[in-house]
């Protein structure tokens, strides 16, 4: 379906009053769903359960979810207690730390804690809405016309705020008249590419398809792909790159054909106490996500499958990380701190 | 389900009498049916039905049915017939017009026409089981106990009488008693890899496990891969390789990680009138084959996708090219006419 296609005016996730809305993630591409969460115990399963997803609509979500506590609470006692259910709902969201933590510092000792816990939690949004911005503005002077544009995963509207990362100078191409056209890979084994990429580029009217994660070498080879755009997870001091699986193979094969590949992401992402890259924990997910696709089995019964989430592009592979601040080498990513 | 596991004497085709046995491959991994298929017209359906697959099988299967049809007939008009049929079953399979040649030129002159086909039919079979053992042993010399060994799509058991080509080497070593482990990329849009591969791989108790494509990457860079073997569509005089699309990703993913890249296919696949890779022509098919898994949709309706299911892997990405005759770096294989 596509939605309020005149302006593309959607957002992953906004406030009214003490209600935070969300497009439910889980449904997409094949249901638009809305859903309000009233209270922090419901922004909080939202996040666990991934109705959203993405580090920016995960961190605005907590933060969300931390005033939202404000407004329920005021003994001290429940506020921290209320804390530690969100910080439980994804452990590993480096963003949802500082999300409750900024928000419940500010509002911890204000006149009017809530009022100042929901004011935190808008700035944390516009923050990301004009880091954003700026990431775009600076990856769409490498675009030009004509460029065919290769991302992996889905670092876009829905993960951040604005215009996404790695979609971001998609966007502001696309604003800019540029024609361009974009290949998405599907992005095994959970097809973020497929699903949600494909997903928002439709509803921006950007020409693109779906390929195989197989393909991208082959439109590379065939001089079809003239730049890389992808996110990051989490980036380590000398410029090594988490992120989706798969992410190190585009990186390899687009400097084998001579192509730029861009890491795009806010300085958040940076891990300024992580020096190397094989110093990031790799989590291992489970085989069920390669041998089934939704609640299909499609892959021998009887074999197991190894699900590695993420992996790590050598600095050496990246051509330059597009930050809020600027576009940096991968090498001098540390002097961003 | 695992068939017959004691000894592994499972075979893709095979013939008693004039009744032709097939595994139906459109059913595994999930269900072993065996088809018996008693005239040309059965056998060339299945075919063009695809419920079997891969060059050698197609052969064998089209010069089975090229045999059954002078068990059926005796007037030149109506076997030429019959031959065009069978012909018309998968028009751009090289083997399959090189065994319906070969069974009717042995057949049309002879004095008992029935018994020279059926004869001849055999004898391709066995050169296949022969070639495919030949290179077994050959490709097995390079594996050492320990190895890790990344295929991608099936070149297996299924595709080619004997042991296949690509995964000759790996039985061997398993006979061989070697202590192996195979990373089977999934291989998509068509799963291949997920539900062929590790079909026979567990059928043979060789331990494996499929991945997502985008993962053959990570377990390069880990050092978990120590050899590549894949199979070839179609074979360059330059040592240019067309295979199922991914193989070129993979081929510079292990140049770059130093890790040998073998294709393991027999002196048939290459064709000697064509010069170089970049005069194979590549298939493109349809976007439902990404866009759909089975039968549900996995990806956003509106969008399209790109599909080519092959690509060309040039041959200085190639260690070497093993064939029955002897293994060759990719720029001698012209000496092999």
């Amino acid at each position: 379906m596509v939605v309020k296609k005149e302006n593309n005016d959607w957002a992953a996730i906004w406030r009214e009053g003490q209600s935070i809305f969300i497009i439910d993630q889980t449904r997409l591409p094949f249901h638009f769903e809305i859903v309000e969460l009233r209270t922090y115990i419901a922004t909080a399963n939202a996040i666990r359960d991934m109705l959203l997803r993405g580090a920016g609509t995960i961190g605005v979500a907590a933060a969300c979810a931390m005033a939202q506590v404000f407004s329920e609470y005021s003994d001290k006692k429940d506020i921290n207690k209320a804390k530690a259910y969100i910080e439980a709902a994804r452990p590993t969201a480096q963003n949802l730390f500082y999300a409750t933590n900024r928000v419940y510092d500010a509002a911890i000792g204000a006149d009017d804690p809530a009022a100042a816990a929901f004011r935190t939690a808008d700035n944390i949004l516009h923050e990301d809405e004009t880091h954003s911005r700026l990431m775009g503005e600076l990856g769409a002077e490498l675009v030009e016309d004509g460029f065919g544009i290769l991302t992996h995963c889905n670092a876009g509207k829905l993960a951040i705020q604005g215009y996404g990362s790695a979609l971001a100078p998609i966007y502001v191409a696309q604003e800019q008249k540029k024609n361009i056209f974009v290949y998405a890979d599907e992005t095994r084994p959970r097809l973020q590419g497929a699903q949600l990429t494909a997903w928002e580029l439709n509803q921006a009217g950007i020409p693109h398809a779906i390929i195989a994660d197989n393909a991208a070498g082959y439109y590379m080879q065939h001089g079809k792909i003239n730049i890389v755009f992808v996110g990051a997870d989490r980036i380590a001091c000398n410029g090594d790159v988490a992120n989706k699986i798969g992410t190190y193979e585009k990186a390899v094969l687009a400097k084998e054909n001579n192509i730029p590949f861009y890491v795009v992401a806010p300085c958040s992402t940076i891990d300024f106490a992580c020096k190397f890259g094989e110093n990031i924990p790799i989590e291992e997910r489970t085989a069920a996500e390669v041998k089934n696709i939704g609640r299909s089995l499609v892959a021998n019964p009887e074999s197991d499958a190894l699900n590695p989430a993420f992996d790590v592009t050598p600095a050496r592979y990246i051509s330059g990380i597009i930050t809020e601040k600027g576009i940096v080498l991968p090498e001098n990513v540390y002097t961003l701190a």
